[in-house]
């Protein structure tokens, strides 16, 4: 057990797994080239159970260094996640599913967070924001939703792929926010209706302005703490 | 009075005001799908009524924990806009209005600041930052009139609709600001004017440098406080 | 003199100051309507005589006001401007040019800096931001000129109208920095050389982090004094 | 050496230094204009052996106010900048290169960094913020990495051109942060799969959300030290 905690402690254990993360994102990137499955699909699959074994390796060190006191393996999440990645792969359901067995090979990449430090830093800086960002949200949506719904009222029946339902409505105008086609937009709605103008102004100045305000205040709020 | 107090301040008083008004907006959203409608439009009718209810409980819950002092009530804006809402509707030529009518229960959504603590904190960090934001749009109005009046003098024969008018041509400078086809309106500039290179440039530099100090500039004022 | 310089302090002198920039906005913004100039052309004609009128009359009441000590009237920039302002319509040379007396009378809306003490503190942060602003627009430039010069190497054949002439690259790559139309000109590089993804995506790379940070730290220090 | 000493310090030394960078870089620019190369081929040839004369003299004077102890004059990077700059177009392999001369020729312009204080203020400011920028570029990385498989998952045989492989996919990923035609690849992605909105809006929240936040962390942090 004190072995495996000095291990754990070493910086080339943490090297060592990014390594292994790296590798298996190397492996996944590799299978979406048509050639190299071709030539060296077998290799591919020697590298990912490499991998998998590089992950329950790790798993077990961490475990080993644990072992006094078990309970606090499975107190960090980071543990719990890591045996997640590994066991469900081999749960009947999963196990013939491709897409999902590829989604898990994914997932790993999300171990990086956790062996950089400063990554870990930038974690914890964003959690803390997400009190900020849940605000953030909501006026978003009910900013979307209120001009939505205007927007059915005034181009409902004129352009109906786009504004045919309050969802689409929705969609069209988060879409806006990317300022892309505005000025053709705008035109078609001046065809429609006089209010054209002042719908779309007053949503892009409301829009701009209230979401730069808000989310400096989010992310200078978080920054602060 | 005092249990009307105690209900007012109890947590799931609020959670049952938001129910509501999402229970609205999502009635009021599903009728934008003409299929609900056409399958559950009295079902919906029956959901709005049931909305209305639970505004005029909530308002008189409110009104009844002023009791001891009406004027109280009174004087907290946010009671004088729920009293309008439920009352507007009543009122002989809006209650003909189907437009109108749909505003006022769109109108609705807006009490969600009132019940979101968090909210009400952004309501006021907006509010204080309005005086800001007057000086924003201020400059914004200037640079965008006197760019207009160059670009009429430039090329108001040339492109008629684009800035054939000083109001047309503020509306061209504002879209522009989006950036949006920027390239194509230089090049298009450039055929009629050798200064168009200037103008545009200049203009987006401005702008942008202009724009961001002050949106800047506005919104850490309002923080700083 | 001391009568002059009480109504120099008064609030409505400012105001009414406004007034007339307002008044003679909206009269040259209306000349650009032909229809109201065909009906009401003389009219408007009239209101540019009242606001020259309201213009000589501020500035005789300024100039009243520093009476016992003339020179310091002249001290202050912007009576010197105003002066200008009111002058140059009358000298030869201009008093024929339709194009210079129209901006001249633009430059007349400059004045509303003037009067807002709110702007005026805008144009004081401006005017300290201009030393960082410098530096900002030299590492653009730079940044511009070596990345034209290397687009002109790599394209210079093969896009003549885009990266013929290094000046024509630096309009390229500023327009670039609007990220309009990213998509095809980076796919139209990729057919002409294999390093135009490099070139691209450095540059986007290199242009909005350098420039972010430059902007930020400009606008920061300039709040801070 | 004391003399070299003094002419280094004095601020003409400087200014002269940018003047012959500035006339480098001008008959760089000229020889992209072709009617120029033809008139005056001969003088842009002379200027050029004029600007070389110039940085050799400065490295002189510059090495000869170190005279006293020489390792000082190679300790500082600049020096060797400098006279890597001068002396590899001497090489062999080098001399015959065009490109690479007109490289070498670019670089020269580096140089201006050297001569400015406020330049150097700022070189210093991203210089400190490069670890920042470290974890800044991983994340990106690792949000587009893990974007593009699920992107290729989804859409790799519906769009080859786009998501065929992972590198694709990162590119058009990368693209998309532009926001620019972010209407048109929704709608394609769209007829392809009805998880397209939640693969797009996801991605774009997180995206602006994510890099925003980290990109003010780094920038304040790099500012506040
Ligand atoms: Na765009
Ligand atoms: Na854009």
């Amino acid at each position: 057990a004190a072995r495996c905690a000095r291990v754990v402690e070493a910086p080339w254990f943490n090297i060592a797994g990014f390594v292994v993360i790296m590798v298996n994102a190397a492996a996944l990137g590799l299978e979406t080239y048509g050639p190299v499955v071709r030539t060296a699909g077998a290799e591919l699959q020697v590298l990912e159970y490499l991998c998998v074994t590089g992950f329950v390796v790790e798993l077990i060190v961490r475990f080993g260094s644990h072992l006094s006191a078990p309970a606090g393996f499975f107190r960090d999440r980071w543990n719990l996640f890591d045996l997640a990645i590994v066991v469900a792969p081999l749960l009947p359901g999963v196990r013939e599913n491709v897409t999902l067995l590829r989604l898990l090979r994914l997932a790993r990449i999300l171990r990086t967070f956790r062996l950089f430090p400063s990554l870990r830093v930038i974690l914890v800086g964003i959690r803390r924001s997400l009190p900020g960002l849940a605000s953030f949200l909501l006026v978003t949506v009910l900013l979307l939703y209120g001009y939505a719904m205007l927007g059915w009222m005034m181009f409902g029946t004129a352009f109906p792929d786009r504004y045919g339902t309050v969802g689409q409505a929705m969609l069209t105008l988060f879409l806006l926010l990317s300022l892309d086609g505005i000025t053709d937009t705008l035109q078609a709605g001046r065809e429609v209706s006089g209010w054209a103008v002042l719908y779309y102004v007053s949503y892009m100045v409301t829009a701009c302005y209230l979401l730069t305000n808000l989310l400096v205040g989010v992310v200078l709020t978080a920054l602060q703490e």
